[in-house]
Formats: structure tokens, C-alpha cells, sequence
């Protein structure tokens, strides 16, 4: 399993991905699941995977060395717009079908995949995709400014309550700490250290990429601090007069 | 989908349940899943159930005509132990299976049903049971005090950060309403109104049995002020000094 969350703000983009692999409950690896195409002062393109790792890692090494659309050979280096970065990352997971999908159903294997992808072309806006197994997409809008993967639902309470457009690039990285600490303490099979990264609408580099690890004082202190305050918020609610 | 959930806590039980039933998305009903058996100064039981409508009210009207637990015929109202209780719930489940289930997996139609148990018995001690489709159970542990059925994931993080034995009723009341209002915003499965019952440690009576409707000015009031309480919350966070 994996969780991986990114936010659309007026700011910029926070993205941040879980680093758990399983094959059966007994075999647990650390994978980063976060790749990163960035021209500094041109484009920054984020992309993180849930599903199985072969099929995200095939995606990801046809990404690099170059995948058809409508003709011609790109990478998301080359690529001309987030909406075609997204239509070429759909293309690799059609690729990625053709080469291995037959197989794999027949070893009853299912062909499960989703990739969130957050990034800023010159000249273009900040967008953020979800793209799907059969290589379509969606993206974030103004009403829901996030999108998840993988194991979604522990972390979104507190995204559906909190996260706007307006939300600010800093309380966005506490608040996608929080869904993910969330998920970490619910489901075994999503795992510490944490990829994150910060973009800011217009500044076509990466803004910040951090390894978060278990040891890591901000996050430790984050996640302390977070359960004390849902605590004490609770304490400080009205108790029913019917009670 | 229906999410129930109950709070094992030393002052007593907090059981809240949702009532929405659905056979497909586009034919929904309001039922109510949460069933007593209380015979006021000498034993208090009650019966939250989820999975399928057929399976649950099987269940619940074998319980009421009297269930066969190791060659004698017993009720909820007659049966001498919470322990035994939730073996007669799970011997009713299997009488269900009994009568049903080969018909049932003749069409594919699984054969799922899980049920919370929680009360007391004039003598003995408290206790809240999670009884499976097998007819098999768990009780709550001091480690674990609350069990949930049905769509838990959403609803789970605040019960995992706030809720202990030594949790008053009043905040276990506010925290399964919290829980479930979580559980209400993402899963449209979950719906209004709600069934809710507090029951206080050696009463052998119901404290409150509640319907919770949409206009109950209590739980309208708790949804916003917990919504803003989360964002004040996540506010007052620190920011992290490397952004």
C-alpha cells in the first residue's frame, strides 16, 4: 500500500509521498515513490506512484527515456504543457498495459496504478493530475484543491475540513503531515521516511525536498503537538445539555 | 454501508450508529441498525449491526424468538452472562448462515454481516463484543476500548488519539459524533440521522437513547465548532523553520 497526497494552492503546490513497498505483509522495502523533473527556471514536474512497483517503476524509466504521443518521442523534460505532461505520463501506463498486461492477468495479477503529477511549464499554470491504470485523468479543481492516492481515506477528514485554495504554502505542509501521520498510525503497510515537496506558483524550480524520517524533530514534534490539540479541542467542545 | 462504533470506557458504553441502508447507490433507505434488550435494574444489551439488511434482521428476530446455545433456548433478555450473549449472537448468525447461505453463495451474494455487542448483566461486568459473519468474536481490550463496523477508516484517527477507558461519557459522547460526522462528510453510504445510546457502569438502564436527526442542535452545533477547532488547531502548529 502507499499514500500519497498533493494540494493545489493559490501558493504553489506541497506534495508528499509515503516510502512503504509490501509484497505480502512479511516482505516490507523502502522505495521512494517521488520523481522529479526539473529544468530550474523552466518547468518543475512532480510525480508520485501507488500501485504495483513494477508497473510505477516501468512508467517512470519509460518517462526518462522518452514515450510516443501523437508522434512524436518526449519526456516530461521536453514536453510542452502540464496538460500533455499528463496525457504522456497516461501514454507510459498504456506502454507499460502493452508490454505487461496481458501476462500479468494471466497470472491473475491485477493491473493497478495511480500517479499524481503537480507541476508549472513556462509560460503555463500550476496544475495537479491524478492519472488512472487506463491512462486517463483528472485534475484538481478550486472546489477540491487536493488530490490522493493510495490509501486515502484515514488521512482526509482533516483535508476535507481544512484545505482551500487560499490555504498558505506552510500550513499546507502541516496539513498534509497530519493526514499522512494519520494514515501512518492506522495502516502497516504505509511507512516512514516521507518524501515532500514544496513548489511556489511561478518560481519554475523546486522550492524545497526534504526526507522525512522518523527521527526528523519538526515532524516528531508536529505529530505530538497535533494529538494534544485534537485533544484539548475536543475537551474544550460543549457536552450535550440532553445527557 | 453503515458505520457503528462503540466506546468501552470505565464510567460505562457510548454506542452511536448511522442508518442508512443501500442496495446500489441509487436506492437507498433509513433503517435502524441498533437494537436493545433492557430489562431496567437487571441488564442492559445493545445490538449495532452492519453488512446484509436481510442477514442483520434475521439475526435480530432469531435473537428475539430464542436461539438454541448448547442444547437450551435463550434471549438477549434471558441469556446469563455477556459472555454467553455474545455467543448467542454469534449462534444466531450461524443459524442465519444455516438457512441462507447456500442460497445466497448459489447467486454471489456474500454472506457478510459483523455486529457490536456491548452491555451488562445484573453480576457481572461490563462488555462491548465485535461478532463476526462466522459467528465468532473479540470483546474490547484496555489497550483497544472501542470497536468499530462498517466503514471505520475515516472515522478512526480521532478515536485512535483521543479515546482511553478512562475517557468521561460526555467526551466519549462528543468523539463518536465526531467520528461519525467525519465518516458522514466521504462516504455518502453513512447517513443521517444517527442512533445513539449511553449507557453508565452498574445502572443495569439506559442513560439516553437519542435519535440524532440533520436539525439536532447539538450535533449541527459540535459539526461546525469541531471544523473550526481543527482549523485553529492546525493553525497554532508551528511552521516548519526549513521552508
Amino acid at each position: 500500500m502507499t499514500y500519497c497526497v498533493g494540494l493545489w494552492l493559490e501558493q504553489g503546490l506541497v506534495m508528499l509521498a509515503d516510502t512503504r513497498t509490501n509484497a505480502g505483509i512479511d516482505h516490507i522495502s523502502v522505495y521512494s515513490k517521488m520523481y522529479t523533473a526539473a529544468v530550474p527556471g523552466e518547468r518543475m514536474l512532480c510525480l508520485m506512484a501507488a500501485g504495483n512497483l513494477a508497473i510505477t517503476q516501468a512508467v517512470w524509466n519509460r518517462l526518462q527515456e522518452g514515450v510516443a504521443l501523437e508522434g512524436e518521442t518526449h519526456t516530461l523534460s521536453t514536453i510542452g504543457s502540464m496538460f500533455r505532461a499528463a496525457q504522456l505520463v497516461g501514454a507510459a501506463v498504456r506502454a507499460v498495459y502493452e508490454a505487461d498486461g496481458a501476462m500479468m492477468e494471466k497470472q491473475d495479477v491485477r493491473f493497478s496504478v495511480s500517479l499524481l503529477l503537480g507541476g508549472q511549464i513556462a509560460g503555463g499554470p500550476v496544475k495537479l493530475y491524478l492519472i488512472y491504470s487506463a491512462g486517463n485523468f483528472i485534475e484538481a479543481t478550486p472546489e477540491t484543491p487536493f488530490l490522493q492516492i493510495g490509501e486515502h481515506k484515514y488521512g482526509k477528514p482533516i483535508l476535507d475540513r481544512a484545505v482551500t485554495r487560499a490555504t498558505p504554502l506552510e500550513d499546507g505542509v502541516k496539513l498534509v503531515l497530519v493526514s499522512m501521520d494519520s494514515t501512518l498510525r492506522s495502516n502497516l503497510t504505509v511507512g516512514l521516511p516521507l518524501d515532500l515537496l514544496v513548489y511556489e506558483t511561478g518560481a519554475l524550480r523546486v522550492r524545497q525536498q526534504r526526507r522525512v524520517t522518523e527521527d526528523d524533530p519538526y515532524f516528531r514534534h508536529l505529530r505530538e503537538a497535533w494529538s494534544a490539540a485534537l485533544r484539548d479541542a475536543y475537551r474544550r467542545m460543549p457536552a450535550p445539555d440532553w445527557l
